[in-house]
């Protein structure tokens, strides 16, 4: 028999998360899945969607998208098993029939995207109910009280690695050793890749060469030239893209994951005579998240988190807003 | 036994090219041979060496980078046939030792890169010396009297169409149906694709169907959206880049080959949530050379070309300088 459920909403711009009782939901039918939330991390997209840095989103807001919890309830087209562990990112849904979603690139539906805290209930909350094709199983050797930024943080650095066919004899270079980063040096090490970090603050050299980095470059300068086949920007700041291209080696790919506030101005002379390529990438899809999610179980790959009681939420957004997480802060199960 | 050399040179900056007498060549060594020139197409590129548009080359300036002539004599590395039919494009040598060459992409070699025409002798006159390793044996079936603007205009064109893998169920558009993407057109569809062309003169409708373009769009506008997965832009024009690339798919490709004289500026929104890509391409390897020469002999693809006789190199340079040729420019053997 479902319970209401407790979750931390913002009921208005501006406000902090307070607690919110919803009505106990009705019997899950088709694809729906009820979750037992666990585990919520926190992302940075969390902290500008109750900042209204995106513009104001539907009240209550209740954020959270990595999520993992434990199937408590299912409709009948649900192929999970009740009772399993399974993970929940960004992506809630997907329209199933455009161009994008019947080529197995649900992360690029054209067709009516749902993203899970946005306009919906998110994870910082006792439950979730979710489609079953955007929830996924949790690998056995999954660390679970660390998982939970895998789901969109992991994602987001895997899918481009895996589309630019990253493996050995492949140099990997990674901008922004942090959230993001600090799983993309440990994506690309599993995958065989030699990687080079890049950082402004070179006191996280150690952490780099022990997540796998061959070595932590200052994002400042001067940057080596011809150094990386494939460069993942992480951070959302507004670079000086030509000269971040010269690292790149010939032909090589500077694909961006952070979101740049300005548009990108790039010299011709890399594109052309050197055969450069700049482009970007966004979560990934759900075939890329089941690939991520068994690499990192048999790689024992895990994020670095912080730890805290879901209740102390506005507390840990704040650490988000100020930079000050290390690396990922993973909200635990205390409400209800 | 190896006579004088006549050739079209300027002498000093802004002059027009005079008859010039060179020394008749000593016996080549290596891989050295020696061609006699039976034709020369103009290129854009021609006229900005004429007019100073880079910087003044070393004078005297000979230009012609699109040949087609016959080997008349050779050294003992060469690999071809006296008496045989090659071309020559923009790239007469590299270093065969940079990681570029060594991964046969000597088109992007850093050790080194010799171009015909610049501090060395072009074709505009009645001999030249190359080096066999980019002199490439004319295969039969092509049409020698129209072949000359394949040899760098072709496989620029090419070049990115082999490199995006395009073929049938592929959609290509061709920014600007010129002298180069008049051959776009035609490999684009050789190789299976179904292509649109864009220009600013709709009156090319015409030709643009005939070359096998299954619709012209105006260029100024309105673009059409999601329409192309691969943009090949060969124009020299400072485009509106983020418009071009609402006409491509999802993680479609913009591709540019004429050389705009402003960077890029690009907004984030296509690279990040439609995953899209900007790059570029520079002429193409001699692999690709061969494999281009040989579609073109298969399906019988020409450029279309207007023929002047040799002598006249100043009015066939000023027609390309002026946009009045249609579409290419062909010299022929007439010094001497």
């Amino acid at each position: 028999m479902a319970q209401p459920i407790i979750a931390l909403a913002q009921t208005a711009p501006g406000q902090a998360l307070e607690r919110l009782t919803l009505a106990a939901p009705e019997a899950p039918t088709g694809y729906e899945v009820d979750l037992e939330i666990h585990h919520c991390s926190v992302c940075h997209s969390d902290v500008h969607l109750v900042d209204g840095d995106w513009g104001e989103v539907k009240k209550p807001l209740i954020p959270g998208h990595e999520i993992v919890g434990r199937v408590l309830r299912q409709g009948p087209r649900s192929h999970h098993q009740v009772g399993a562990m399974v993970g929940v990112g960004w992506q809630a849904g997907a329209c199933g029939a455009c161009a994008a979603c019947v080529s197995g690139r649900e992360h690029l539906c054209t067709g009516g995207k749902v993203r899970t805290c946005v306009g919906r209930q998110g994870g910082f909350a006792t439950e979730l109910r979710v489609d079953a094709r955007f929830a996924f199983a949790l690998p056995e050797g999954l660390d679970l009280g660390t998982a939970a930024p895998l789901l969109c943080a992991g994602l987001t650095v895997f899918s481009p690695l895996e589309r630019f066919k990253v493996g050995p004899g492949r140099r990997v270079g990674v901008v922004g050793v942090g959230g993001l980063g600090h799983m993309a040096v440990q994506f690309a090490k599993a995958l065989g890749a030699e990687v080079i970090g890049f950082d402004p603050d070179l006191s996280k050299r150690e952490l780099a060469l022990k997540l796998g980095a061959r070595e932590l470059v200052s994002a400042t300068g001067p940057l080596p030239s011809n150094a990386v086949d494939l460069l993942l920007v992480t951070t959302h700041a507004n670079l000086d893209w030509t000269a971040w291209m010269n690292t790149l080696t010939l032909e090589g790919t500077m694909c961006l994951i952070g979101v740049p506030s300005k548009p990108l101005t790039v010299s011709v002379d890399p594109l052309m005579d050197e055969q450069k390529t700049v482009t970007g990438s966004v979560i990934g899809s759900p075939a890329s998240m089941r690939a991520m999610l068994s690499l990192a179980a048999a790689h024992k790959l895990a994020p670095i988190t912080e730890r805290m009681p879901m209740s102390q939420a506005n507390a840990a957004l704040q650490r988000v807003r100020e930079g000050a997480a290390r690396l990922r802060v993973v909200l635990d199960r205390d409400l209800g």
